[in-house]
């Protein structure tokens, strides 16, 4: 790891003012080797009639999720951009925080590929899972191959 | 087409009022058979450093779009919802408004398949692509195969 | 589960011989409560020149090992569809024996969702990654909701 | 483009026989700027029960159509490598043969994406949908910017 939970919070307060600053919906909850977990409490602009969370803040938080355990493995790499988000609406998502776990399934000198599920803080099943892609500048020096 | 483009208009505005109401971002600007087109004026908050749109705002215009398309071709269906959303994006989005465009691929019983293409309303090459996937509640009568 | 592993490999064997049937490369190792893991022993054709497993290999794999696991969960049912299949090829696979683990992250009354993780039998990290959505038909009797 | 059609069916036929070889079911019928069209006739072991052409060789035909629209645009590139492939499946196949057509929707420094629709050469609508991402290996000289 580059860069722990607290530093991480603290670099996206300041890049993502909007979503990790005090006050906004998003927190980095912890982070591990190729790991990464954001908690999210959805505001009333996030959710749709009859309270649930709206498929946009799911991607979001989902994209937020991946960049957060990018920057963990390779520190601050702020040209790392997003090429590709597919993610699956499994299940409603019912009032209450969110927690967006992240596994990072390749971490290539080109690409990283990530995993996030999101599900209920309070336990229960997946809300959504999305895969992203994500191209990593190639002025870096990283230590693991491909 | 059940619904034209200024009643889709009218419609967006009463259930996203966020996206579609007087003063937001996105209007319908055109809506054919099984195809959709609105226009977007991006706002402070969908901008990253540097002026470029957020994926997570192309992300939601393409939902939207998508949502539009479905609507125009089968009336309102409040329970259409996304079951898949896969988006490339592409090349960064200069400043100025964003056209997205949607095609739907594929309108059966159950589900209903729709391509989105996002590009600077200028004119210009694609900012980004995406494919949605909406599940169709089953109640209802249409008359076209799945 | 409704097949264990050995029904499941007979009807397989039944209506896709060419990929389970005797001599063919695959074979059902395990299935639980929603996953399966299907083995398969490449064949001349499915490798590209230098002795790697072919793309197209490795999409029909992610595809079978999902459908065995929906077969598991839910008894025959012949008329179940892939609607879609997004896949990420994330390292090489070296010659050898592979293992494709799917998880149902969804088993609603309409659509399947599937993860599948493809590595190389003898260990080490994922070839491929997958997620797939089949559309279950409408007759079936399901105790699980959605 | 930098081969025509005859030339990407030569090297093909080299590289991929058991796809592009003479007596093989893959023929490339035309290529243009950022397009490409591949003919394919199904063969026994591409039919499901009922005579529809299976998904995986749906998504070997998709790959492939997009690799000779890479390979059009650039030269042979050999190295260049699918990242991901997301495929939609429509319609039924009915016996007959297809057309896949490529559109590359970028073709970056870095990256190529491509949507690949299959249709009945008889004509009818789509039986399914891709987008594909190829790898461009880094060592090459191209004239578009990324």
């Amino acid at each position: 790891m580059k860069m722990n939970a607290d530093e991480l919070q603290a670099y996206l307060a300041k890049v993502f003012p909007q979503a990790f600053g005090p006050g906004r919906p998003s927190r980095v909850e912890a982070v591990g080797k190729h790991t990464a977990t954001v908690r999210f409490s959805a505001g009333e602009r996030h959710l749709r009639p009859g309270g649930t969370v709206s498929g946009p803040a799911l991607m979001a938080l989902s994209d937020a999720t991946a960049y957060v355990a990018i920057l963990s493995a390779l520190g601050p790499v702020p040209l790392a951009v997003t090429t590709n988000l597919s993610i699956n609406f499994l299940r409603k998502a019912d009032p209450g925080d969110l927690l967006a776990e992240c596994k990072l399934i390749k971490l290539g000198k080109r690409l990283a590929v990530c995993e996030v599920g999101i599900r209920p803080a309070a336990g229960g099943e997946l809300v959504s899972h999305a895969v992203a892609t994500y191209s990593i500048p190639p002025q870096r020096d990283l230590d693991d191959g491909n």
